[in-house]
């Protein structure tokens, strides 16, 4: 399989589908696109890299699989489901939702709060706009973490899944911007952030050049 | 089952909710809440029928599921993948892609041209935004109706199906407001016209109240 991403310091889907990849354990290849550079608008053009013109795309042999949400999917059916969905079928209904809620909503935290890895603003300004979506997503995550019957946490639905790459984004953006959260989303954020796999994406987003910065306050 | 629905008339999520419903073969409640109404913000309010503020919510037991996309996996879990979803993996890759595509995006044709089965505009006026959109979707359509090494159609990828579900508001809005596509996509719309479960939801918008009627140009 091969990946196909934009930076690791900016871009939030890339890092969905990344995480997905690494949660399949499938071997894949990454192809990194700064965005924002003339090779990604080549890219953008070229359907045997991007057929969306977004990414990530996942190519698995011959098929192109684009947006992070199907990419999850697929992997799934590639290795079993139960690597990224919770097998309880009540916990599993609230991760399929809150996940596709992600996927399509929280638009004003998105463009407020752009993720960047490499940067912190102590105190950053929120707007109510951007406060409404971080107390739903503190409130989505406090009802998955409440555990469904047994012990809740680490991770959304106990273990690392398919919930918590649609939300690892946001866990970066929360960090990046000093957003207050609740003392279980708290924890849960620093949980996400002590992932391997997070902490392997960060020191390859510190690794990218500089100079592309494009970001600041 | 149950499911909480909008208007049919203009709740273009609320259909494909429902279509995923009908889909899954299972008996299901519907539970019609005019949208713009004081009784649909007191629903909003109330986590027992809506616990995302949105339509449509499937309660399955003491479950609820939000969001199409989420609707869809659900059933499909309960039902067998087959009924939703592709078995040819190819096919299935461009499914969950184009779904999940439709899920997120296509903004612009959301926000200009608002789903409305009752009304049909001729010659309607298309922004540029727009008519990008409309272009993109008609590629993709092209390209699962192809048929993938065998015969394409009469829906997506053959028998009627998730990604069917998923862009079954655009073929309503496309004919409202008499959009012009390829031959190919022209072909695929009356098709999805014709397919019994939207017969049904086109006579059930028809018989709801005139009055609600919020949308004109």
């Amino acid at each position: 399989m091969k990946l196909v991403i934009g930076n690791k310091r900016y871009s939030s889907w890339s890092l969905r589908g990344w995480l997905a990849a690494k949660q399949s354990r499938l071997a894949f290849d990454e192809i990194v696109i700064p965005m924002d550079t003339p090779a990604f608008t080549a890219a953008k053009a070229d359907a045997s890299l991007m057929p969306s013109g977004k990414v990530p795309v996942l190519w698995d042999g011959d098929t192109a699989v684009w947006e992070s949400l199907a990419i999850i999917e697929w992997l799934a059916d590639r290795t079993g489901r139960d690597r990224f969905w919770p097998k309880d079928d009540a916990a599993r209904g609230l991760a399929r939702a809150i996940a596709a809620e992600m996927h399509a909503g929280f638009v004003d935290l998105r463009r407020h709060c752009p993720m960047n890895t490499g940067r912190t603003y102590p105190s950053f300004a929120l707007t109510p706009e951007v406060e409404r979506d971080i107390g739903r997503i503190d409130a989505l995550w406090r009802e998955a973490l409440h555990g469904f019957g047994g012990e809740g946490g680490p991770f959304l639905f106990g273990a690392f899944g398919a919930a918590d790459i649609m939300y690892a984004p946001v866990v970066t953006r929360f960090r990046t911007y000093d957003v207050p959260l609740s003392e279980t989303a708290e924890v849960y954020v620093n949980a996400v952030l002590a992932h391997p796999f997070m902490q392997e994406w960060y020191a390859g987003a510190e690794a990218e050049d500089w100079r592309l910065d494009r970001i600041e306050f």
